[in-house]
């Protein structure tokens, strides 16, 4: 399992590496980007997780996600990988949607051709990529938090609820709550693993919390200004579930904000402060 | 003068936006992002100008730059100008070079033909562009501050230079500290203004000091591991300067640090911090 170092670059004292690397999981090669703060030789640092949106590589978020800081103060390692499979061979969807195909891997595993060869998403983060960082950085794997945007909010959620006890924080930027639920995943889900909702529970985060699947507690920060709340995201779903379902969670709606990258960067630090508190001793 | 707003975005409180208007100074649209802070109403904030450096627009520090934390918090405005006029008919080098044409104006009135229509960036940085900043928005313009990278810090270092008073505030990252003296400035200056380079001293940073013009102050950051230093930029040349000219500078030569915005947004907070204690009260 090697890696190859596309680009460094020191920053807040310490270094933004992009990586790319063949990748079991889907088949293809995949590129992620990692922030690792300056540290003591020897030492391990908490791991945070962010998973991107809808048409995002690990670019967006390296560039515009303004993370660097409160990670370099707060010793937190960022990595931010791709959002779906790419190359010759990846299957995309005809009209070369936004929402479906490349750049909109939904973390799922598919079962339906023929996105069932590439688009394994789901393998991809749980399990392929943490190898390859508890492998090749300084990461300390038992202090782990996850969160994520959008479809990215969607994948942290799951993911997190899916792996009782491996993430020590879990938070989100305007996620899809409830994908069965909204256009966006019933498109993408169907289509990943086809038209049987009863399949699609894995992936929906409503849903695994109705079936009993719980977190010590959860972050949301949603804007009120954010065009796609009403149709897709529905963030009162996930409050509801977690209010009737007794799911700790802290559900913010932000005036004024909307669903870009200025909304995200404002309450990044936020995020990785709330993550670090969680990630301050090793899990016992 | 009107202008037109292509996109607002609430971000760390306050507002993101991007304008376009008609410019009389270089006789094409021109295209310039401003942040203003959360602000009580009829007040008015302290303005810096960020001047970019070859190949950029307003975007590039607008989504890289992480300023608005920094800008929100302290309550200054932030512009960002374009780096050269663009559109249909504004000639650019025959080679399509990334250092003379579009993207590298270089804050300079052209006066060789054919650049001389349209490449007046000067007039523009210096004149039309704050009679809009004024205009259109909270700014107290006896308040103003203003830094640059690269190309831009050349900018910013000179055009403070030419304006004694008008500037509280001067800071650069990066930036070209005698084009007289270097492959980019000699093309520029030298394919803008004729093969003269007496006509070039209005635009060196070097030559203007040593020509007598001076500032309070001036606070520089420098990556040492830019590679740009050696040929192009050549940070030496300004500590010489000012030494021998008795001109108060703080150049920092940091380690580790190459070109990009990863080098210019670690110390952004840093040089908006110097800005703001400058820009504190109102000039008398």
């Amino acid at each position: 399992m090697s890696i190859e170092t596309i680009s460094s670059n020191h920053s807040f004292g310490g270094t933004q590496t992009v990586h790319k690397h063949a990748s079991s999981a889907t088949g293809t090669d995949m590129t992620f980007s990692v922030f690792v703060p300056e540290h003591a030789p020897g030492t391990k640092l908490p791991v945070v997780w962010y998973l991107s949106g809808l048409t995002c590589t690990h670019a967006n978020v390296t560039e515009k996600g303004e993370y660097r800081r409160a990670c370099a103060e707060l010793g937190l390692i960022f990595v931010a990988p791709d959002t779906s499979p790419r190359g010759e061979g990846v299957p995309d969807d005809d009209a070369a949607a936004y929402d479906f195909g490349l750049g909109a891997g939904f973390y799922v595993d598919a079962t339906e051709a023929p996105f069932n060869q590439h688009y394994k998403m789901r393998s991809y983060i749980e399990n392929e990529l943490p190898e390859l960082i508890a492998a090749n950085f300084p990461a300390d794997m038992t202090r782990q938090g996850i969160m994520g945007h959008s479809m990215g909010g969607h994948g942290a959620l799951t993911i997190s609820l899916r792996n009782p006890g491996r993430f020590c924080s879990t938070s989100a930027f305007a996620p899809i709550v409830a994908p069965s639920q909204v256009p966006w995943g019933q498109k993408a889900l169907g289509g990943y693993l086809g038209p049987d909702p009863s399949v699609w529970v894995d992936y929906d985060a409503c849903a695994l919390i109705e079936r009993g699947a719980r977190l010590p507690d959860l972050l949301v920060d949603q804007g009120a200004a954010d065009n796609f709340l009403i149709e897709q995201l529905r963030t009162h779903l996930l409050a509801q579930t977690c209010e009737a379902a007794g799911q700790p969670a802290t559900i913010r709606i932000q005036p004024g904000y909307d669903h870009s990258y200025y909304f995200i960067a404002s309450f990044m630090e936020d995020h990785l402060r709330w993550h670090a508190e969680r990630l301050a001793e090793p899990k016992g």
